[in-house]
């Protein structure tokens, strides 16, 4: 199209997309037409705000353009009701009603881009683009004539297509139900809310510019879920609570041999879950004191038993060989089919892919958020449960795997062991030379040897020692050598220290002396040797399959993974030797990831595209998974041809280096 | 691609198609490459016996091909095992075991095309061609392997896309929850039902060939339901009953009132009349000795109001101005969400859709079944009922309008008036010269003047007079002089017989003395006026519209359309001028259309795109209505411009007229 040089020029910024128009486009007219992504609820109509611009003033000398506010038309009546009732900030113009007068530059801030991206906490995470797949879109609907019948969604539909080029789309019945009523209420206009640009799934009268949705990980011991604006991916409210299912047993296995010792045991758990999840939901909505009935998206994502058990799907055959998933593609479903109530009639329920019989939609969320698939560095993740998910790779090739690390490290099969919760030892340091012990408890911050720490541990009590306090426990009683290689706690010991105790023929370390003594025996050591080598073997075959010595970048997921101290996971060996500052805490990655996918459509599709490229690698089949368990039962293993680097710094100087290296970093990115 | 002519020669009759195969082919797949249709569930296992075959014996000089049985090879050891189980007819082959050796020329029979027809009853009603939207596939899926982790759901995708060429349909939560079990009870063979090759519904272990659908038409009075094959065709078992919101109102308007009146009481309504559609569908399986999950397809016709309050939809708009539908497009929903428990848990329904505010689901059925828009011919279609529905046209232009018959037709309104049911007049022949009657009742052959016909009145009762029965009276009081032609009953006929009777100023017509008398008053005869003029009304504005004066062919559906006799009808000026063996009952044609919808997929989108193009005529608000309506008051009417041709002929003349030229029609069909 050959350009008229007798129509003004508008600029969008930051884009830079550019045309001529005739005098009297409205802004967001010539936005549509250029592709600049401006977003609007009400299309056009000075109600919803969204589609607020800048007018930047000046002489623009790249584009030839001297841009003036009054290039611009002034404020129409609309637009002033809308600045009276709502507010406009200065210098703001609703782009549905400013009329390009002459040539101009326009600024569009990100709060009006319909990708808006989420600036997310964690520095170096991947930003969230605003794209849900659920839209809502305001529409004036014709009024019923006779001398033209058409029944209301039909005329609906004929809205719908000419206000906002959506070519008719279908409709559930209960909004097909309250649709003549609204239309009454709302005098012929109404927001329907359209999923995937095909379905109708929940209407309300007149204008409404609120859409929710909740992204929940439901876990083996705890269910997290966040109630977030589908318009601003904002988190409005998060609630947490133990999986009920707890008391079917405490951990994944038990949960499957419950459901097949008991008929009708997996229905049971289904139930419980089921309803836990609805109570959340409740809650939620009352946090962030928002009708539930604007809850339109739910996302899910758990490990395989968790995913089975939500879904009513029998999880016996996870349980044994060969490990069959009933499906592991991604689902979609309506929220009643899960029996969740407390969210609008039609709300829509997306379930992320499973990656294998093992490693679930929780690990294919982990994925999505740390997103090692988009990254040319070979990165590990590893998420810690009662399974460790496993997944090795880059944007080249990916490989995954779960490797039975029992549930240790959660604090099970310890002795003085319990989950992470307040009273619960979480760090742990053990003087070289006098071999005594300092720690601290969740919930205070002092350690055990400071003042004040007496009085925290008598309201808190001190009871008991947390995963990531027995790792500590462990590294710090290898490395100050109460421990030998093998992970045979030493007898001589106890000639220097009384800490040292004799348990019949073997040796414990005495933590803690109090209400509750607090000790580590020399089956604790055995059962963390187990775990650690599990998920040292897991990581290892992995880099094998990749042909790989060593990994750029390791994200530890999971609750476990984010209270772990990543250099005594190295020293223990758990996990491979990588730069320690290049190993970081992804924090409840699974739940960022299921948060991803509710506020982007296209995350969805790239998820299921990656998990279906996941080469899946079954640890119970793979001969060298033996061999290298069997290595990795030494501390911190025994892989002589790959020597564990990371020790050979001594541990003060590694730990300052590690701080300088993220230091650097930072520098790096908010420098020049 | 170029034939080579060392390979056998190879003819599928009765279509011609041909091809050259390699020696060793199976038929099937050489049937399937030439796009030969021959059905198969099993996908060529010798196990479903559908993909039957003859392989014609003899010279066929047309093709150069002498064709043998021994071209083709012997029985596989499948085959036997097929034919002693179920045996096989003499000269049939499994075309999916027999494979080619020589030329042959093989004969597909017509119940093993995917395509064949059913055979309707009625000689000159459309054939309906079986490709039902809901399809069954047997699969052999691969066992789970901890080689290559997939879901069962994804392997039995990767079965279905291999060995039907079908790409991945997705599934309902329900069979999903069903597949593990299935696959384990089938031996990892299963047969899955597929809605519109999208959607997996249901699934059973092993090898199960039976889907059923059943078509209903909900009538304001009875609710009709056919139980059928989908597979073949046949209709297993039918059920009737009255509809229970009659309890609620006898027409559709009390209904509407009622729904307007009380509150919750549209809901009242929709519950009953979904609990007498499921208590239904438990008697059709119970009829047809079938399992309730098989039936997985349902389609459902109705009226606009029966339409709204089956789906729940608030009915009251449709009692005023403008009348307006809350959808008239066709819905595709699941069973459950019409409360209907009896069947699969996935079962899919189809609604048809609606014309217009008046004119319905049923309409549009009839339309598909009667198939105006197929022919040149111009034809008139009338579902009378509390309204009459009207469609007028041929291939090029079709319109449709409803009139306010009001409930006279069927009874109501008229001081002796009932339904028809045994013991209700249905017919009456008054003679010219006596004026003494004759008629007979509903369930009895005999006329009330033949020996015998006392002991029938003495067991069945003479209880009243059904729509039938009055339109005969009426007319034959017209036609022996009784009734001049504006429909006033002359008291001067009283000094002829002492069956006229003196009412006030007015006068009646004793039709039968007894237990009760039955009269035909002054009033009955204006409201039966009423009644034909509207319909009358309605059909001649569409003419206008259509701007014809004769119409070539009238159908007259449901069960009034079905009892009245068309000559009488035309005697009494309810229908146009039409050569009266062009005039016909088309019967239950809703309930045919519904099957047709259900059996043939591409008949819903025919009927989709032929309502869109409907012209829709509100009669509310069309000032020639009124004229017309005043017109038709008349006996028969006073449309002086089109002379009412068919009374020309003396009636007896007539009736041998429109004999003979049914007659006529038979011999040239069936002729050479």
């Amino acid at each position: 199209m050959a350009e008229d040089r007798r129509q003004p020029l508008v600029v969008f910024q930051p884009s830079g997309q550019r045309g001529r128009f005739p005098v009297g486009t409205p802004l967001l007219a010539a936005a549509r037409q250029l592709g600049v992504d401006i977003d609007s609820v009400c299309g056009g109509r000075a109600i919803c705000g969204r589609c607020q611009v800048e007018i930047a003033c000046g002489q623009f000398a790249k584009h030839g353009i001297d841009s003036r506010m009054e290039h611009v038309s002034a404020p129409s009546a609309a637009e002033e009701r809308y600045a009276e009732r709502r507010g406009l900030p200065p210098g703001r113009r609703l782009s549905c009603q400013a009329r390009i007068l002459g040539d101009v530059v326009i600024d569009v801030p990100p709060e009006s881009q319909v990708h808006r991206q989420v600036v997310r906490k964690q520095a170096d995470a991947r930003p969230i683009a605003i794209d849900p797949v659920l839209r809502l879109y305001y529409v004036e609907v014709e009024k019923p004539d006779m001398h033209r019948q058409r029944g209301d969604f039909e005329r609906l539909g004929e809205a719908l297509e000419s206000q906002w080029g959506l070519s008719r789309p279908a409709i559930d019945l209960a909004p097909l139900r309250r649709l003549q009523p609204a239309l009454r209420a709302g005098d012929s206009t109404l927001t329907v809310a359209v999923h995937d640009g095909r379905q109708i799934i929940a209407l309300r009268p007149g204008f409404h510019d609120r859409a929710l949705g909740v992204a929940v990980d439901v876990g083996s011991t705890t269910i997290a879920a966040h109630l977030c604006d589908l318009g601003t991916g904002e988190v409005l409210a998060s609630a947490g609570r133990m999986n009920p299912q707890i008391r079917f047993g405490e951990d994944l296995m038990s949960r499957v041999s419950y459901a097949m010792l008991h008929p009708g045991g997996a229905a049971e758990m289904t139930r419980a879950v089921r309803e836990a999840v609805d109570a959340m939901l409740d809650e939620l909505a009352a946090e962030a004191a928002v009708d539930p009935d604007d809850i339109l998206e739910l996302v899910f994502v758990g490990n395989p038993v968790m995913h089975h058990l939500l879904l009513g799907l029998d999880p016996v055959p996870l349980g044994s060989a060969p490990f069959p998933l009933a499906v592991d593609s991604a689902l979609e479903l309506e929220a009643r089919e899960l029996g969740l109530a407390r969210v609008a009639e039609g709300a829509r329920v997306y379930v992320l892919p499973c990656i294998a019989g093992h490693v679930g939609a929780d690990c294919a969320a982990v994925v999505l958020s740390e997103a090692p698939h988009l990254s040319d560095e070979v990165t590990l993740l590893v998420d810690v449960g009662t399974n460790a998910e496993i997944v090795l790779g880059n944007r080249h090739r990916l490989l995954a795997c779960s490797s039975p690390t029992g549930p240790a490290f959660e604090g099970a099969q310890i002795s003085c062991g319990q989950r992470a919760a307040p009273g619960a030892i979480e760090r742990v340091r053990i003087d070289r030379t006098t071999l005594e012990p300092r720690f601290r408890i969740i919930g205070c911050e002092l350690w055990s040897d400071q003042p004040g720490f007496a009085e925290a541990a008598d309201r808190l009590g001190v009871t008991g020692i947390c995963g990531s306090g027995i790792v500590e426990a462990i590294a710090e009683m290898y490395l100050s050598g109460i421990l030998d290689a093998d992970g045979t706690i030493r007898g001589e010991c106890a000639a220097r220290s009384d800490r040292i105790v004799a348990e019949g023929r073997t040796f414990a370390y005495v933590l803690h002396r109090g209400e509750r003594e607090i000790r580590i025996t020399q089956n604790d050591v055995r059962a963390i040797q187990l775990a650690k080598a599990a998920l040292y073997a897991g990581a290892r075959l992995l880099m094998d399959r990749l042909g790989i010595e060593r990994v750029e970048r390791i994200a530890l997921a999971g609750a476990f993974g984010s209270h772990i101290d990543p250099l005594y996971a190295m020293v223990l060996g758990m996990i491979p030797d990588c730069p320690l500052e290049r190993v970081r805490a992804a924090g409840n990655a699974a739940g960022t990831g299921a948060r991803i996918a509710l506020l982007n459509r296209a995350a969805r599709r790239e998820i299921e595209e990656v998990v279906e490229r996941i080469e899946k690698i079954e640890t119970a089949i793979e001969p060298r998974f033996q061999e290298h368990f069997v290595a990795a039962m030494a501390i911190p293993h025994r892989h002589a041809p790959y020597p564990n680097l990371a020790l050979r710094v001594p541990l003060p100087e590694r730990r300052a280096a590690a701080d300088s290296g993220v230091r650097e970093r930072r520098r790096r990115r908010h420098g020049s």
